[in-house]
């Protein structure tokens, strides 16, 4: 059984977005200002369309903190979805408040609604669509500022940047690309990198597949909803073995080394140095431009659907993948070092 | 609990490698030719050394099969290894045997040894390195083909190919490119695809971060040693949104795509298009050009021991992806259909 | 990962209980008023305090169900606390509203403060108490009435009876037993029953012990706070052989028993006959006629303090077993037969 | 995911049984002479039948180990069954060597034959019988001398003794009731108690249902084939509160109790007190006097097939429940304190 684990949930429109999060050690400083830093970071960034300024998302914890701190309880998170009142209908619990306003049934090429529906065996997209959108990381970015609030009292420190957008790989080309895409009713991925500091050697491990932390990093940044790429420190291809491994040195009597093409990992463990990863996302598939679909009642051509406006959300799906990679170090720390407060945790490492 | 589920043993000069496999449906043909094709695919591939000629790796079967099907029991399989009778004390379980011959204390870059030593307190690094050695991909190999024997009960196919060795991208100078590293001490590594066809829709799902196949797929991909990049369909980088969508069709009635830039899953599902994952391989760390490293007990500069010599494992490295890629459809089959007799199974598909 | 598994929240006195279930099929009647009725049972009971008038618990759906029906997200559920007012402060999540009222030192025998507070390193036992308390069972209790309203789709019931409180084993002399002890200031426990009519042959397995159905309900059982003794069918002790074991028949073309004493599981599967699960309920460890104990600051005698005055609280502990079971149940029944909607579900059996 | 999770296979008449366990922390001395020691111990008892002669089991540790001491990779375990060249052809990995001698197609009451051929789609219920059979139990006691290793090096200790023979609780007359049961041809079951010492406090938690050890103990312990009984400490069975609940008091400096009804656990966790856990083994189900029973192939009335003639195996159990409720106990140090290596966790605790 992990030892951070949690579940979400939560429909785009739906009343709102909670998570439980189990095994938080007891006495952690649970910062609401630090979470709700985070949920803003999400909201950011050059391209997003108008429904970020609805969102103004604020964290409310139920349970499992007191007075501030953790007490080992499981902490429960909401976050309020402040458009509800305009959905309380389309997204009601309630049988008699069934309504097909807002249902459709046209798939949108990229998104989880065709293999969704077959799957769950649903007519009325909007059944899919309002749980597969991007709107449920908003609680999983919640998630993440917990675990990075456990990774600051051990001084790990984690950041991201975008490095690609578009073709653009110069930061001040950027808004250009996005610009652009949004003037030709289009969308625009990107690339961007995570890295946190400050990391323990070993965790994660060799010894079995499933140990291994790059493995596990890997699933936490794939599974986010437009990732299609995952590196591990430097892109080795086309590089010959002499130019990529990182040779060792002793430096103010520590070992280290030359070079992080490894990314921070090695053999599926931490090695001491700075943990790099990097990830491509996809072009965001809703986009003015409609592309060509079916109607799943008709089975005939129809036009995809035009649900949101982002043109770029590149920025804000890095800070999704460094609060995912938040997750992982913390459980990874958690299981290599037990611990059922912070305070006992801090000695043990 | 994962339906398909496993856990492998073994040391790289030990006496064997093992797996068990809990979860495989009663009624499968366990063809033993099958399984031993597959670990002679992983052992060929131009560029490797000369132990794989004393590899030539054969699987036994221990117990969960009985008169060539399974019988639903956890499947038990052993690869021996050919050549412990040269390695009997130096790897013997007994304490009486201990020998410090073949023991070495310098840190391989790109090696699990100084992360494993830190971790489990070795000063030994062979205590590290025979597990991390590429060797247990052997065994994972074999688990992979009992699931593939599954797959091919329900139709699904699976291969792989090389599209890239050191920054040759055409097949014709793959060999040359080996040559030349070989040549010069060095290694070189590269990029394959996995393609697996026939697979039914709705593998995976949107509704939670940790049931999406992508992740799955990733993590039992990055997880490969030397695997550093993992890719699901084409590469979207400097891709607008209009280009890289796939459009729906209908053909012969059926709901399909016009191209398959997403690989063959969105929303975390799969979505009836050929799956394919592409992954690069970082350059094999052990060169006859030895790397600059420390020894760990004089903390002193050294360098590199060198223990093997394959100069390029891209080929094989393909051939366990392949295997990893359908441990993960396996288990997402089975826990979608459920079926606890291979027959049930296909009634549920 | 478990087909049907979800994490649940909160403290007896905290602003609310939560729960998020992933893993429900989708399209299942999500039956408001059958919950109600659940959390209703276990607030019963002849025995039980003045609180559980205040609690008169109701639940709020947040998300995961569309206009009656589950939709395959997952699905959370809240049941607020009506005396939250009065807790506000001494309950609160923010540091600022500190407060050392309700705390207190003494730690109950019988209850989680000691280990709990050796645990996560506290000294207020209330963070350990507000946890431990049964008041959480409430949400499992709802999140067994989500599971039930899967197994009545299947046909298959539950019920649960008391069969001993204190020391009689006839029900009309159960109210005596609990007026005794109320009036002496203390506390009995009792056994009950809980039986699973129509369930399919073949839930769980023999093939590896954490697979086996019996195991899983022990736990599920044996967990509930209170349950020192698990018993599945007829207790065997003194029992010889050819008495216990139930022999085989055929009836009406069906095979089936002539007795039940193994309560409707060998070889840890369920076998076709009812599933009969019996535990003993200790005596509820809070009571006016104080223990003996220590106080955690002096280290001193002292005497366990007192916070609640249910006298017995077997009938509400049965249905928490029976929601339990359901857990166990509907997870099995998943794992065996697959089936992401209630209609492919359905098909399958 | 677990901390100390293990697979195990083998048939009982297959070739091996074999374990191969996952997360033990290296350092740890593997003595080979106490493992056999425990696999002897499970092998005696009075009552026991001819097949233990034949037995004698020895382990071999295939990997894992290095030089006696572990190394943190899995560890793989293999008894081989001394009479397999007579069962070579019947127990036949291979299709060539088919043959239905030794089939058998009579269900035998108080065993899986029934639910596990309908479950697995067999009608040769050798195909489950041989999982089925409690051989299996030889390497879980493996695993558990394994756990054991590891508690020993912390100062745990356990044991077990037999409480219950048939109708005697006086141990003087177990041989007697063991006599008359073999004399009639008939078989008889009994209690045991399992006794842990010198637990630390706090493994386990109240926190969230699934982390309570004494779900997990009680899990371990009735998963074992014929256990229908599982209690913690003092049934509490018609006791009242203030005569049941073990009250505080301070010795030497320390907190500990008057009494240990509880059996060491408190709201899910260790308190400090020995662990107490007993169990109900029902009668052994293979008799010499028959029982009724149906053939599978004609579903006419039949008379169960006799294999094995063990009168009583109570003690035999014993050893498996000691060893199983190590595996617990050793996964939740692990989880509580972390540690890679058998030094580091030894400085945690």
């Amino acid at each position: 059984m992990e030892k951070f684990r949690f579940l979400t949930s939560g429909e785009s429109h739906g009343k709102c977005l909670t998570a439980i999060i189990e095994g938080v050690p007891s006495g952690v400083d649970i910062d609401i200002d630090f979470i709700n830093a985070e949920l803003k970071r999400r909201q950011e960034g050059y391209g997003r369309g108008d429904r970020m300024k609805i969102e103004d998302d604020k964290i409310e914890i139920l349970s499992g903190v007191r007075h501030g701190k953790s007490i080992g309880s499981p902490i429960a998170l909401m976050v309020k979805n402040n458009d509800f009142q305009n959905w309380q209908k389309v997204m009601s619990v309630f049988p008699e408040d069934y309504t097909d306003e807002k249902s459709f049934t046209t798939y949108r090429p990229g998104h989880a609604d065709y293999a969704g529906s077959v799957k769950y065996n649903q007519t009325d997209l909007r059944n899919i669509l309002e749980r597969s959108s991007a709107r449920k990381t908003a609680i999983e970015v919640a998630v993440g500022a917990v675990a990075k609030l456990i990774l600051k009292t051990l001084g790990v420190e984690g950041s991201s940047t975008v490095t690609q957008i578009g073709s653009a790989c110069c930061p001040d080309r950027f808004h250009q690309e996005i610009d652009t895409a949004k003037e030709n009713g289009d969308s625009i991925g990107g690339k961007f990198v995570v890295v946190y500091k400050n990391l323990p050697v070993g965790l994660g491990s060799h010894v079995h597949w499933d140990r291994g932390i790059d493995g596990r990093i890997a699933q936490a940044v794939m599974s986010i909803p437009a990732i299609k790429v995952v590196e591990i420190g430097t892109n080795p291809l086309g590089m010959c073995g002499s130019q990529y491994h990182d040779e060792f040195k002793v430096e103010n009597g520590e070992v280290c080394r030359v070079t992080n093409n490894a990314g921070g990992i090695e053999g599926g463990m931490t090695n001491g140095e700075d943990l790099v990863v990097s990830a491509v996302m996809k072009p965001i598939p809703t986009m003015l431009k409609p592309l060509n679909s079916i109607d799943n009642k008709t089975n005939e051509q129809s036009q995809a659907h035009y649900e949101r406006s982002d043109a770029c959300a590149v920025e804000s799906c890095a800070v999704v993948a460094e609060s995912r990679v938040a997750w992982v170090l913390v459980n990874e720390i958690l299981l290599k070092y037990g611990g059922d407060s912070i305070e006992e945790l801090k000695k043990h490492i």
